[in-house]
C-alpha cells in the first residue's frame, strides 16, 4: 500500500560498541542500505559495511550536546525513504531499549512505509557479561530490572526506589549524572554494602570498569566524578566479579598477618 | 598458565531462534571451534557455521525432558577443551540470562582454562521488538523487569509480586506453566485490564503471538492452555501492538453502529 514501492526502513541495533557485536541480520540490512542514519553510540566501523554509494548522515546525540530533535528526525527518515529507498537507522544497543525507535517506527508506519526491526545486543545485558558478571545466577539473583535514573520530568525514578528494595539485579542506563544520588539512596535504606559496578566505553578498547560496594562509590565519586556515559550495575551478582575475589583474598591475607 | 595451552572455551549466545540473530563475534567463534556443544534453544542452522571437522554434541534440555546434569556438563566442557582445544558452548538467547553459563565459566576458570563470553540477543528484549512492541516507551514505560515465574524452590517468585505492583514492563521467561496463576495474580490486584502478550517459537517461521488483556488470558487459557515454552509480556506498552489498534477500531465501529 506504499505509494513509493521501494521505500522501506530498517531500525537496526548496532550493539554496545564492539563492531563484532552486531547481528548477521543487522549486517545484511546495512549491506542493502541506500541511506544510513547513525548516532554516536553505534560503532563507526560499521559504516564501512554499507555500499559505498549509500548516503550516510550523523543524527546522534550525547547527553548535553546539541542534537537533532526527534520529530525532525522521524520526518527525515520518511523523506529519505521516499527519495532513496532503503533507510537503515543504525542505533547503539537495541532500537527499543530506551531509544526512541518506536516513535520512528510509528511515523514511518503512519506514512505507509514498511518497517523492519533488527534487535541489537543491549549494553545492559552484554556489558556485565563481558566483565564475566552474570546478571542472573541461581540462588543469588533470580531477576533483573533495567531502568533509566530519571523520568521524563527529570525526577529520580520512582521505579528506582522500588527496584532498590527488590532482590533483582538493578541495571541503570543514562544514570551517571545521578550516580551519587542513587548510591546515597541505597545507603539510606541500609544497602550500602551491596556490590556495585560502573562500566564506561563498554566493549571498546578503552573500556573502564569500576567495582566496589555502593558506599565506597559514594566516597569515590567525591574524588573522581566518573564523568561521561556509563552503565551502573547494582546487586549481589557483582560480587562474582574477579575484583571482589581479589579483595576477599587480600582481606584474608591481612587477617592471617595480623593474627 | 593453562597446562594445555590450546584449551579454551567460548560461551556464545545464539540469539532467540532466527539464525541471523547471532552476532558476528558469535559466528567467528563458531568458525574456529574444535567442539560445539549446543542445546535445543539454539538454531540448528548455526551448526553448519562450524568447521566440518568440529565435533558436535547435543547437551540441551527442555522443561520436563531428560537432560544432562549441569555438573556433568561443566565437567564435559573442561574435558573436551583439554582434549580438542576450542570448545564453543552455543546457548539459546544470551549465555548469562537465566542460563547456567556462569557455572560453566566458573568450572573452566577453576581449571585454568581461558573463557570468553560472546553475548547473544536475549528473547526478552528481541521477541517483543520483532512484534513491533517496544519494552520501553517515553511516557508509557520507563523500565522493564525480566523474571522467571518460579524461584529455584518452585514457588511463584516474590519478585513477580513486586513487579506486578510496579510500572515496569514485566517480561517472564520460562513461565508458561504458571501463566494462569500469574494472570490470576494480576487480576487479584486490580490489573486485569493490563495488555498482555505471549510469544511462542519467537523469531522462527512458526512464531505464534497471542495478545489480549490479562483477564482475557485467564478465560483463554481454560480453553487452550498454550502448551510449550514461550515468553510472557505484561504492560501498557503491549497496547501498542497492531492487534490492539484493530480492537480499538472495532470497538469504535461498534459504538458508531449501536449509537
Amino acid at each position: 500500500m506504499c505509494i513509493y514501492p521501494q521505500a522501506r526502513v530498517s531500525l537496526v541495533g548496532a550493539g554496545p560498541g564492539d563492531p563484532d557485536l552486531i547481528t548477521r541480520k543487522g549486517l545484511k540490512a546495512l549491506q542493502t542500505a541506500d541511506v544510513v542514519l547513525y548516532d554516536a553510540l553505534a560503532a563507526p566501523e560499521l559504516l564501512t559495511e554499507a555500499p559505498s554509494t549509500a548516503r550516510q548522515f550523523y543524527v546522534g546525540k550525547r547527553a548535553g550536546r546539541h542534537s537533532m530533535r526527534q520529530e525532525k528526525l522521524n520526518e527525515l527518515i520518511v523523506r529519505l525513504a521516499f527519495r532513496y529507498g532503503h533507510v537503515v537507522r543504525l542505533k547503539g544497543g537495541d532500537p527499543f531499549v530506551f531509544g526512541r525507535g518506536h516513535e520512528e517506527l510509528e511515523e514511518a508506519r503512519r506514512r505507509q512505509i514498511p518497517v523492519s526491526i533488527v534487535p541489537g545486543i543491549s549494553s545492559c545485558i552484554a556489558l556485565p557479561a563481558l566483565q564475566q558478571v552474570p546478571i542472573t545466577r541461581r540462588g543469588i539473583s533470580e531477576s533483573f530490572w533495567v531502568l533509566t535514573a530519571t523520568t521524563r520530568k527529570g525526577q529520580l525514578s520512582e521505579d528506582l526506589r522500588l527496584a532498590a528494595q527488590s532482590t533483582a539485579t538493578v541495571l541503570i542506563l543514562m544514570g551517571m549524572r545521578r550516580l551519587r544520588e542513587i548510591a546515597a539512596h541505597y545507603v539510606s535504606i541500609g544497602k550500602g554494602a551491596l556490590p556495585a559496578m560502573v562500566i564506561q566505553n563498554g566493549s571498546r578498547a578503552d573500556e573502564r570498569c569500576f567495582t566496589g560496594s555502593i558506599d565506597q562509590f559514594v566516597e569515590r565519586i567525591s574524588v573522581d566524578p566518573l564523568a561521561g556515559p556509563g552503565i551502573i550495575v547494582l546487586g549481589s551478582v557483582v560480587g562474582l566479579h574477579a575484583n571482589f575475589a581479589k579483595t576477599v583474598a587480600l582481606q584474608q591475607l591481612n587477617r592471617a598477618i595480623t593474627r
